[in-house]
């Protein structure tokens, strides 16, 4: 596993390398369609990451944001997102981030999180202390989900049924503390103790495979609105999870509770 | 202006010192009650700026987010939002900023944006170009409001009716890019073209006042939800004001008449 953390290491390196030319490259200009920035910042990431992944972990599966899914013969497959909080990046935001999880035979056994503009990186790893630029990180304590601050990316990812739950588990919590927007960044905040709770609908395997190590490395847990366990397979990059990240496990009851209310 | 300008960077020097020490101070811990680390930074940096300024312009006033209001003799007011952006710094994100403007009979005519944890400035003053850490900044153009970018801090800070008009108006808008949270970062974005619409309601003198002579330095413009001029009272720390931030001007009206489309 320390050699696998190193070498994910690389990846973000050669990843961050990619974006940071692109970060605000169009400053003043006016915006564009498809074929941005940010699209040319993912694309360079992805491939500068499966290059060396194909070079030096050739029998390895691949599942990635940009390039899609290259069938392995090992069990373990890396997920890559290059740019997690698109929207993040267009706006000039520093708080996107660079997810990268290998999974084992279907289930994270190690995720990076690294935000190439402010130099931070999450590494966390199955029975190991997660850490932050080296320092371990632990998730904080939450008595009761009227204290608990909540995150989530916004309200445009719910569908209608999702959000109606959202919104009742929401107003449960502490909600003039609720921060929106942040993506990925959420996460690395509940891994070190500063949320608690970070509820989304929707997100794709490369969203949040990487996450898991990370928040469970820390002392919290990462589950779907059932309180079950998320399962990848490794060559869908196609199917959505609904995702519960909890910084204190005692709560998960409560949560799991209100987003199931109406069911 | 210039002399104006070095004494609002100070300030803004003074606010960071004071701040930095506290943010994630209270990592890992459980969230607190009232007397919270943002409520001791945001004093500790509000106390820092008025010190400087009682003891070098002690004939003007002064109206901050944490202590009030005091009388001024000299027609200039300087508004202070210490921390602006509280639950993002309350949550660990880096994007919180201090903002200082100086009014001059009730119009801003300087404001400092400073983000003390990333290292960015940005500073506007009547008649000037607006520079991002002594770079100029211009907004974009937005051809048609089908391609704006759009921010803004929260939904939770909609009452029930401003919260229709805004979504008539996200509607119609470039919403799958559109961005949540934030706070005067927002704002900072804007005038460096990187998104081209902020709307909100709600704000108080402290929370706007500095953007506006940003915005306007940087070729954009801000105004009320009826696409009137904003004017402070340097007495009322209490007035609300609905505030359309725009990067092109041409698309006001567009924008004016989504949000009063029902009144």
């Amino acid at each position: 596993m320390y050699s696998d953390s190193i070498l994910a290491g690389r990846l973000a390196d050669a990843a961050g390398n990619a974006i940071r030319p692109f970060y605000r490259s169009d400053f003043g200009h006016e915006a564009k369609g498809d074929m941005s920035p940010v699209t040319e910042a993912d694309r360079a990431a992805e491939a500068a990451m499966r290059a060396i992944l194909d070079a030096e972990c050739p029998s390895d599966g691949i599942l990635g944001e940009e390039f899609g899914v290259k069938p392995g013969t090992s069990g373990r497959t890396w997920v890559l997102d290059p740019i997690d909080g698109t929207v993040s990046f267009m706006a000039g935001r520093p708080i996107f981030g660079t997810l990268i999880a290998l999974l084992q035979d279907g289930f994270p056994v190690l995720g990076v999180l690294d935000q190439c503009i402010s130099g931070e990186r999450w590494i966390g790893a199955v029975g190991e202390a997660t850490t932050l630029n080296g320092k371990p990180m632990m998730t904080r304590r939450c008595r009761a989900l009227a204290d608990a601050t909540l995150a989530s990316s916004g309200p445009q990812y719910f569908d209608n049924h999702s959000a109606e739950h959202f919104m009742v588990l929401a107003a449960k919590t502490a909600h003039k503390r609720m921060v929106w927007g942040g993506d990925c960044y959420n996460y690395g905040l509940l891994a070190a103790g500063q949320i608690d709770l970070v509820v989304e609908a929707g997100l794709k395997a490369y969203d949040i495979a990487a996450l898991i190590p990370i928040i469970e490395g820390a002392g919290g847990m990462v589950c779907d609105w059932q309180g079950e366990p998320l399962y990848f397979d490794g060559r869908d990059d196609k199917k959505l999870h609904n995702v519960i990240a909890l910084g204190d496990a005692a709560r998960l009851e409560d949560v799991v509770k209100l987003l199931i209310c109406n069911h």
